[in-house]
């Protein structure tokens, strides 16, 4: 994904968290000389034979805790499913439900090559203990509203849960314009301000929301955020499906970051972001799956050729977004949103958050051209070692976390079989 | 898949192509009294561990040989995509070519739980072969056009193919109305009269095809085709994109089947198909990928979330074409549009097309609804075992299949790398 590099037959090596090594082996000497060569010791050789690395998918925009709804409540629209389906059984989650759902979620971003996870849920203290215990890389976003989350606590959060662990970051957020009041809002965008941080947001989700906001407020989400200088540290806005072109510029004059959730904004018929229009202001586009309550899956492959053919059929156009374009939201840019600049590319200095991917199934064959087989026909089949942080956690369809898969099954049909029986 | 029977635990037995008992293992003395049980030999027992068994998935649209053009021209719209890039590499393919690419989309239909595939390609009797030899079940049907096959080729295909082995069967078709003069029309519509069989062919995919043919003959395709008697013995359309209420209405009288290629006709920027006025009609709809260079994959639990999820879209209603109407379509409808009357379900007498579904990876857990995790959660990867006419092809990711895939792809990359350097 470095743009000065194509696709390469070569060998990476890794130290700790970090990539030390990335080339055809013949310029090693690099190395050497810093290291001698008789105190190399390799845990692991691993013979990729011919398969592709590349760096893992970011999923930049997820609520991991709601596994527990998946297939709960489907073919709904999203006003009837969020507060007669999921509040509900949400509001009889506890922190450690979310801690043992949040599991669920990352052994499935393994399967899908996902690396890291910008995660907005509830209770925030849990969802870090998961994350840190599996092994797993995680950014997550404030979800102040008016219901549950203040922003005491998520200053709290930001001061407690940032950088507590190499694995773990933490950035200013709330969950939507509609769900905050105004002065909730002046309370967030002054935090910002404080700490000189970017925030993110659910925005422009669906068409309602947004005629929601210009009656009250006279303005779109997007301009009535900016006018309370919420964005002046940056940031962005997840799904983004309604934007007027004032909207687009806004973003752009504030290097906002669009996070489109194709599959969730299909399923839950909100409606195909303008992703062309993005990409031709300059704004940059990352690529989240939503929680698995909409999606329902956890899948980069299924989000990734959403992106491009909804893209696509919104524009009447079969070359609207081609294949590197949405590897690079998949994975550079899903890694910016979330403030992760070391887990861009694979290349020497970067984190060792490295996937392998199958070229030799059916799927992958022949080898016209990898990175349009990876977006147009890639699957999470495909995935074949899931590496974070030098690490290998997920290998040839098995597991290498402290938990196993079922035991965090057994947990997840306890906790909605408790909730149901309620 | 049986109307009348829920998800239940139980049992299957297989004999031969033949499933011979579907149950809770209670009422088995209906088979041990017509078999004695000391004469019952099983070959092999397995413990599904409680996973799910359902039927195959029917591919009921796709061109098998196309496997060569995947990911070789992308992002084109479809008439430049076809006459530039497609027809000039198909021109220079043998039957042998079609053979060998035929079974690498065979390797990949068991991947995802493909059963039986309804092929339209170019050299039917080497698709036969393929299908014949790798032992997966294939109806092929007619590509009547100006250029390359004719209505007596179609016809001597019909007699010499149709049944030519259990795992094979023929259907009347045409390539399209644009690609076919109205002599050659008239030709196929008298075929199907002397034969009293159904009839299928590409329809109303784009929206330059429907102008064209009003242009030509002041009517859409498919009233045009209808006034040609073409359709007085069934059979159906596969894309169906682009149709107006009297064009549903005229499929709906003739009993015609409208066979959906989402992911095709996104990635072509053809248009969202209108299932719900199908369903609406009453036209019953099966689920096709089209062929791997335009979808670019065979993965039928991408399209069933883009039926859905499209339809969605297209009618701004969540609620849209839920999780058991497309498994429906997926299996019941593919199988009865491909005339394949015995493998549409599992019960006693049909065929044992049968899949296990793996419910224990993480995007099927909770077992909050097993439909919907398999519509909207669902994946290839799922897809632990594929069985055709009894006999196990695929499982655990190891293929049974007389030839092995790294010969099979060694084939794939040396064809397309000799048509390149010509």
């Amino acid at each position: 994904m470095e743009e000065k590099r194509e696709i390469f037959e070569g060998e990476i090596w890794v130290q700790n968290d970090y990539i030390l090594y990335v080339g055809d082996g013949t310029d090693t000497e690099k190395i050497y000389g810093k290291i001698p060569e008789s105190c190399i010791l390799w845990d692991r050789e691993i013979d990729c034979k011919g398969n592709l690395l590349m760096p893992g998918f970011k999923n930049a925009h997820t609520h991991s805790g709601m596994t527990l709804l998946r297939s709960f409540a489907d073919d709904l629209p999203l006003d009837e499913w969020l507060n007669h389906q999921i509040f509900p059984v949400e509001a009889q989650m506890t922190a450690e439900d979310i801690y043992e759902l949040s599991k669920l979620a990352i052994l499935e971003y393994l399967t899908s090559g996902i690396t890291a996870a910008f995660d907005m849920y509830l209770t925030p203290e849990s969802i870090a203990d998961a994350f840190d215990e599996m092994g797993m890389r995680c950014v997550q976003v404030g979800a102040v509203n008016n219901f549950s989350q203040s922003p005491e606590l998520v200053e709290e959060m930001f001061q407690k849960l940032n950088h507590r662990s190499p694995l773990q970051s933490y950035i200013l957020g709330f969950h939507a314009e509609y769900t905050c009041s105004k002065e909730l809002l002046e309370k967030i965008a002054a935090l910002s301000h404080k700490y000189q941080a970017p925030v993110f947001t659910h925005l422009a989700e669906t068409e309602g929301e947004v005629a929601g906001c210009i009656e009250r407020y006279g303005m779109t989400p997007m301009a009535f955020l900016d006018s309370l200088g919420m964005f002046e540290y940056g940031g962005g806005g997840y799904h983004c499906v309604h934007m007027t072109s004032e909207d687009i510029a806004i973003m752009k004059k504030r290097g906002l970051f669009a996070v489109t959730n194709p599959g969730s904004n299909a399923k839950l018929a909100s409606g195909i972001a303008p992703i062309t229009e993005f990409l031709k202001a300059g704004v940059p586009v990352a690529i989240g799956t939503d929680g698995p309550a909409s999606n329902n899956c956890l899948d980069m492959f299924r989000e990734m050729f959403l992106v491009t053919a909804l893209a696509k059929l919104k524009q009447k156009d079969a070359s609207a977004v081609d294949a590197m374009e949405v590897l690079k939201m998949a994975t550079v840019n899903g890694a910016h949103s979330m403030g992760l600049m070391d887990a861009d590319v694979l290349t020497e200095g970067k984190l060792a958050d490295i996937i392998m991917i199958d070229l030799k199934q059916p799927n992958m064959q022949p080898l016209n051209h990898i990175p349009k087989n990876l977006v147009y026909s890639g699957s999470k089949q495909n995935v074949i070692m899931t590496m974070i942080g030098g690490k290998i956690l997920y290998e040839q369809g098995k597991f290498f976390t402290p938990d196993q898969p079922e035991d965090i099954y057994e947990k997840a049909n306890q906790i909605i079989n408790r909730i149901r029986n309620k």
